[in-house]
């Protein structure tokens, strides 16, 4: 089978097609005929060598995907030949095929064509898990997301908006707020021109974001706190301005609050699998019936994906971009 | 009654004893007459300036106390006239009397007597809500409590070993880690001699710590982060050692650990209550039967204030420092 690996860090251009055995099921595993996979940021950092796949994982780049069930190995009684599909991988995805632990298949939800499918797996595990199991968001706080044009910042948006939370994210372009507003974010922050503390503590009366989800790491984490309600928790999810930050304890200490910095791929499969359950429970019915949707700015065929690689790191893209073999 | 304040910030001798009216209680509020109250390190802060009393507590100082029910007000039913009983203060503790809101009384445990009482609230409920409620503890763990021959740090090493927990500890001194290991410390660290780090990776096989207490804050932030398992938490809730400190979000990310930044005396009343009642259910037994004590450095007369102060500030003692009104 063809697929995508990249031997030596580099640019897109690093990104290779080679070719390998077909992979084979073992007890409690499920071969895929991928239909769609999509790109993440991680893959961006796989390809230049900072971040490399835990272990026991595939070097086959590709954190996500859909497709039609090939091949089901031993004990695996809930999924059978045929069935439509859609997998939380620790890689593997950029390929005609790949093997999932059976635990990270989840239907594809109704109303969702397989294709698109491809590109919801990441971003509802990664909401779901950090905003609300992680994090505890309730229906009654604020969420402030930044990045809210990306794909987990779009999906974040209209998840914690359905489930009645206030909602203020930051962008850099006013054709991704307007996005972000039409998606449910009750306060849009342009980051180039904006201090999103203070407008955090303008749409909050003062209170400040109880939840916030964040991709930037260092370079944001003092205004972050600074933007933290009493018992808020900031999840920290991507280091796009750095690891090393400063923390303020003591502002900290005065909201009594948690800074969180966690990644979905490298937990255990008893983790995934329960997160896959909790998201095929309460995201999968607001994506059947339309309320939450993952936003794809663009297709590619798989042949494409350097340039895929290329419009991410551009970030000028809107949602998730999908790469088909 | 007498009451002790700091009415301009400064050293020991900056605590003035004076005459305030005797309190009232108002509804669901209740009176004690002090038969001992603790001395801790946040009163060493409010004493210099540095930690005013949350909105609408006492300018009297001590956050915990012992005594006799003097007085209750409307609506309190669970406690008459006579009682005796510890409390959890937002202050006022250093005086003869005190209004305590009553969901912050607890029953005075069996065997122990009314004056070592007045020690228990604050070392209880601190350990209770921090290591158990916020980081949740669980037995198969292992819990790193910095400070281990302070009060909270004794209280911390018995509690965390009665519930099945590995615990590590620091301290600095020979007899302070004699004590600690008499208490259940499986492995004690003298912190001017030893790398905390290392010898938590030892005891741990490498794994880390899965709950750090710590009081510190700053100066060991990064190396807490390092001494943190995978899904680990720190809390911090002290910072003796500063308040800006270094995070590496990318060990911390790695770990998918968290840092929590906490106090417990500006919970709001319906928290403290309910740390209160779950000490009263999940520590008193271990209280009563002896398992786990408050340990007493000395108990002096309430006008030897200052000379109290003193004692803890040379960080000489092990365990509580107990002022009898």
């Amino acid at each position: 089978m063809r697929a995508i690996i990249a031997p030596e860090p580099g640019g897109p251009d690093a990104l290779v097609s080679t070719d390998l055995p077909d992979p084979q099921p073992g007890p409690g595993e499920v071969v895929l005929d991928v239909a769609a996979t999509a790109v993440n940021r991680a893959d961006l950092m796989q390809r230049q060598g900072f971040y490399p796949p835990p272990p026991g994982a595939s070097d086959v780049l590709g954190l996500e995907c859909s497709g039609t069930v090939a091949a089901v190995g031993e004990g695996v009684e809930r999924w059978s030949v045929g069935d439509q599909v859609c997998a939380l991988l620790a890689g593997g995805g950029y390929a005609d095929k790949v093997l999932v632990p059976q635990g990270q298949l989840m239907p594809v939800p109704d109303a969702v064509d397989l294709v698109t499918a491809g590109a919801l797996p990441e971003v509802a595990c990664t909401v779901w898990s950090n905003v609300f199991m992680i994090a505890g968001l309730r229906p009654d706080e604020t969420l402030l997301v930044h990045g809210g044009g990306g794909g987990i910042g779009t999906f974040a948006i209209q998840l914690a908006h359905a489930l009645g939370a206030r909602v203020v994210t930051t962008a850099g372009s006013e054709e991704k707020l307007e996005v972000c507003r039409s998606l449910g974010a009750d306060v849009a922050v342009n980051y180039k021109e904006q201090d999103f503390v203070a407008e955090v503590e303008k749409a909050t009366d003062g209170a400040g974001a109880d939840v916030i989800l964040d991709n930037i790491g260092a370079k944001y984490l003092p205004r972050n706190v600074e933007a933290l309600a009493t018992e808020g928790r900031l999840v920290v999810i991507g280091m796009q301005g750095g690891a090393t930050g400063e923390l303020d304890l003591g502002t900290l200490m005065r909201k009594r609050g948690a800074v969180i910095s966690t990644t979905l791929r490298a937990r255990p499969a008893e983790e995934k699998a329960a997160i896959c359950a909790a998201v095929v429970e309460h995201v999968w019915p607001l994506v059947a019936d339309g309320t939450v949707r993952s936003l794809v700015h663009a297709t590619l065929p798989l042949a494409e994906v350097a340039e895929a690689h290329r419009v991410m790191e551009a970030s000028d893209h809107i949602g998730k971009i999908v790469l088909t073999p």
